[in-house]
């Protein structure tokens, strides 16, 4: 079990503690419920009236929030940061011992370095090369001309098709599928044909990409992620997008083909951004947006619309239809 | 072939039999389909008019509906779940064999119970347990620490992540992923850092979980599923969201993080429900709507906009660009 | 490496070749980013101002844009349908060699023809078949009643649950699941039971499914996608749906159970189709467009909202709240 004093982490992470240095902890908790020998902390303020009643060994949270708690604190300038920090300490670290399972497949002309970890039932294509201190998880494909990155891990079950070339401590949850042929097709004579998508796929050091979420390969050039973008599940990366730098991404987003995002993005839930556009850094979209044009200015944006009860709604959505007859039938401001 | 007549039918599952209670069953079909050795049901007015056409040898609906039909009918309160129940006499049964694939790769300190299946190139972590008559399809990824309690099916490659707890009679259907890391994340002088998920998933009795669904492990404390918890594909459920028992979500619905949602509630397809946010008991969501705040009543909840020609949208969606000025022009009703 | 003239492609193509026929080819490249031995097009209007600066070696594109440009080119009618088929010469065709993995597990009653190819850790179950020159590519699980037709291609890790049969030339992306039970559940004294999907699924030729993309198999009847119908990743199809030929979907489509869609059909990105309507031929819907009931004539159909800035749209979409309210006190145009 691992054990740290509140002193300690103060001292470790530039923290100032307050009340019992001394006070022993084995783990972390939220506010509500961790007992005396955990650590919790406050940065939501929407959980502060926790405070009162939590039985936390000591918290994390900012001093503005300590007045008036009598508890042992962990004064910070941005608690969330440091209860990550912390917490990365007492978390459990899963066994990848080094080496290949006996059960994989891995193509004669694959580069495996010595130290990496690959798991049961992996394959591994030609001329693909996974680096030092990689991690490949159980029922991994990688096809042909990949790149898996010194330090990178893919959890289990992921699939880079082929030219997927990933940088250093990336990390990809399971079921995500990098590298498939982009949607490219055009119509001949009524029936569709593919357009081969001869273009691979850049992932940056540092990018996060969830589960079951698709990045496809470039038709020609590649499919680009900058260094630390920040995928969640279920997201979808069309051909020949271009992501900038830190720009991160909530579940179910969908970025069609040849869109060229930002730096230091943050797109919420379920926003839907077309193709052949581009966002400058520092662009923030609401959930379920969608974003039709380019974006050239940095700030929030927003469509969709509020909930409401059902039938309220129904008469709302009605009008809509003819909101343009109805505006014609507003009068004038300077009338 | 299975055979069953209309009155061993009706008496199995305490329906009334009217017509010819000797015709003999060996299947079930559409109305519009069946043919006269099969049985149809009738519980979608929709399909009320296939009523004098169809060839089925008998029909379960509601002694309303059977007015002035001439065939064999069998009566039932409720059509939909008797024609569920007797459909299933009928069904075909994958056979699932006791025993493990012999390619499977299963850790030492893994148990799997005697009459359980585990199907070829599953992988079974540190510690995890596989109950009494439960079957793992092939393909499916184990982690560490995982329950898949008695009687549950994960179909095929399906992944459990780590600390993923199923109870009895879950189903889960291929390419779900339980128990991947949340998507925790902090900011941290200009650079993105993880915040560690050390929670895990927690699913209830009779759950059912739909293709390619997500549904991550908690940051803290465990994400939850209460008792038959019915999930349809492409489901998000974030880190710490909390269902209710018998809440039924439709496919591509999302839930963010922390979000808590009552029992018996209803989520139709596509729709966003925000974190840290509560929803009550009986709650209907229509299609695509979007929830940002705190639902206090039951009853049904809608956004989102209807369809229109393209040309009528495009006005309409220029004018709701300035609806608040065209709203101050409208004079006052009391004006 | 492959080379051809722009001769021998004009010649190939039936294409007219304009200035240096003898110029030597060895790949395809963006007008950007193409050089001298790189064939590029030209056939969205937005990126004709690449023209002046492109160093191509030679270019497709339509006579009209091809005045004053003094490099090679290639007429075409159809400027990206040529490209398509002349890139399929250079593009690198991946190695899969006709046989059986030594690792694939094949239950007995399961037919594999000679020269197909099936990878590393594939499940095929019992009665399936795999045609001429199929190719499974590793990590596939069959289950069990399929049929793979001739040429098909299964990328990787692509689940066909039961009674899934392809047609000819299907290539189906990593991820996808067809054939996973219907959401076909009913309530029962406060819990719900399984509708048994008795049915299948039947994917015409020629259709290529996207990565992660899902299609349910049907309750009594089945699933139907007809030939060359074109989905991209995401897509969630559900039971008892029927897609006319030469339809495509864009990522995150979703098409609830036993809608009827159409012949040569465009849904755009994350449009959402309600079970049990009707879509007629050469309908087009969209990005994010919610459909709930039947299109009966042919056209360009919209829901959804433009982007704003979110201050704006704060005030609009309180607006919208009251939009029938604020209908009511609008001055008849009678009046």
């Amino acid at each position: 079990m691992t054990t740290h004093t509140a002193a300690s982490l103060a001292e470790r992470f530039g923290l100032t503690v307050r009340g019992d240095g001394n006070v022993a902890l084995h783990g972390v908790g939220t506010l509500a419920e961790a007992g005396p020998d955990q650590l919790a902390f406050l940065a939501n303020p929407k959980y502060r009236n926790q405070l009162a009643s939590t039985r936390a060994g000591a918290v994390v949270m900012k001093e503005a929030d300590a007045e008036g708690y009598e508890g042992t604190v962990l004064l910070a300038r941005d608690p969330y940061v440091a209860f990550a920090r912390i917490s990365a300490l007492f978390a459990p670290i899963p066994e990848r011992a080094p080496g290949i399972h006996p059960s994989a497949s891995i193509d004669p002309s694959a580069e495996v370095a010595a130290d990496a970890h690959v798991g049961a039932f992996v394959a591994v294509g030609a001329r693909s090369r996974i680096e030092a201190g990689a991690v490949v998880g159980p029922g991994c494909v990688i096809g042909e001309d990949c790149v898996i990155g010194a330090g990178s891990e893919l959890v289990a079950r992921v699939t880079l098709v082929t030219r997927v070339r990933l940088g250093q401590r990336v990390r990809i949850h399971p079921g995500a599928v990098l590298g498939a042929a982009g949607f490219g097709i055009a119509m001949d004579n009524g029936h569709w044909i593919n357009v081969p998508q001869v273009g691979g796929v850049v992932i940056g050091d540092d990018c996060d990409i969830g589960a079951n979420t698709c990045i496809d390969r470039g038709a020609i050039e590649d499919t680009v992620l900058e260094e630390d973008v920040r995928l969640d599940n279920h997201i979808q990366i069309g051909h020949n997008a271009f992501i900038g730098a830190h720009t991160a991404m909530a579940g179910g987003v969908a970025v069609a083909g040849s869109a060229r995002i930002g730096r230091y993005c943050m797109i919420a839930g379920m926003a839907g951004i077309a193709g052949h556009l581009e966002i400058c850094d520092r662009v923030v979209i609401t959930a379920m947006s969608m974003v039709t044009s380019s974006i050239r200015e940095p700030g929030e944006y927003s469509s969709g619309l509020p909930l409401m009860d059902n039938r309220t709604w129904r008469r709302n959505a009605a009008r809509f239809r003819h909101l343009d007859e109805l505006a014609r039938r507003i009068p004038r401001a300077d009338k």
